[in-house]
């Protein structure tokens, strides 16, 4: 087994996502507007961690040692309970979740060919990223929509989604292995440009005027903050 | 959406395994005296967890239907959870996990290679068969650990590990799909061999006579038993 996994875990912190009560009303009013219907919102939601789910049970398979299976293991146990519970959300709000969740697979499976990236570590970054992004986006969408269920998928989202292992994997090969460093720290920015497009795509804009434009920048230029935030506990430039 | 996937659950009674209650003495007894150590043990059966973990995983990657992803999603997610709770008695136990486990791939990928079968649906009777195999097999096995551990070992292995959707998934794919009975009988039936060679690696023979075959054979035809009403529960001849 190499040196760098066996490090013990516990050295990084990962910049947890925002308590509600820290989100601005402005954000959440900024957004609201531009929320899709519940079912739009969900389908999407529920296929993008399905996707995720995908991505981490691919970093599994060709994980390099096993303890990098079992620890990584958890956080796909953690996306897959995620997934199955938005698609209960799409239930309870009176949907068919197959029917809800294909409107957005081709979308969604297109991003996740850019995602997987071109080996383990390409995907293990993609995985970390998206995760923490995509919570956070749709944790600030949730909150602003108006149906009895956004206390419950605010919950959803901001819950565990075990991006700390995935972390301290990314960490101890980085540090292992500095020529890394660039490369994914390339494929971090590269990425976030992919999602922000598929975030973007989330909203319904009844027009696009410059006025519109402006009043959701203040969320997505939080939405950058928070992944330069993931990047550099990495110790990489986002 | 092919027609066969929006069928309604509930149809299928699979056979489940028997309590402990109904598990002989002389059966335990039979096993106890051939029981690897503890720690080979839980190695050897942490590792077969998260091969078919993996192998649930590429049948939902897989997946014909996003409705087949959110459904087998839940054996994934099971099948991952009873992994790590095997790994957590690595721990209990006093062992490095991944160390215990590493001396077990290569015999463990091999069965892998084979259990994957040439399409989604080998892959999904794959994980069907050798998920309720395996169990079986272990919780027999633990049954007669002399170690405190083995009633939280029989209750880990006798858990839900989601067999019955995997088996509506099938049972639809075959009704559908009439030629694909012979096919995946005869993939069970190979199947069978390979996880019986498997099972029987993991014993501890002091010495091959006929008189220790004439002890553990009882068990293993109850292994085909239970394997044969798998099979049963799908209509095909084991």
């Amino acid at each position: 087994m190499v040196k760098w996994f066996s490090r013990k875990p516990g050295r990084i912190e990962v910049p947890r996502l925002r308590s509600r009560a820290d989100a601005s009303a402005t954000e959440k009013v900024a957004l609201a507007e531009f929320a899709p219907d519940i079912l739009a919102f969900l389908g999407r939601a529920a296929y993008v961690q399905l996707m995720i789910f995908e991505n981490l049970s691919r970093v599994i398979s060709t994980a390099p040692t096993t303890a990098a299976k079992t620890a990584i293991g958890k956080a796909a146990e953690l996306s897959m309970a995620k997934h199955r519970k938005l698609v209960d959300e799409i239930t309870k709000a009176g949907g068919s979740p197959a029917e809800v969740m294909d409107t957005f697979t081709n979308e969604v499976d297109q991003f996740d060919r850019i995602a997987r990236g071109a080996d383990w570590y390409e995907s293990l970054i993609s995985a970390y990223l998206s995760a923490g992004f995509f919570d956070d986006f749709y944790a600030r969408l949730a909150a602003g929509l108006p149906t009895e269920s956004h206390t419950r998928l605010v919950a959803i989202f901001r819950a565990e989604s075990g991006e700390k292992v995935l972390a301290e994997f990314l960490q101890a090969a980085i540090d292992e292995n500095p020529r890394l460093d660039s490369r994914l720290a390339m494929w971090g920015r590269r990425l976030m440009g992919d999602m922000m497009l598929l975030a973007r795509s989330a909203l319904v804009f009844p027009d696009h005027t410059r006025n519109t434009e402006a009043q959701v920048e203040p969320v997505f230029t939080e939405l950058v903050a928070s992944h330069t935030r993931r990047m550099d506990a990495l110790g990489l430039t986002a």
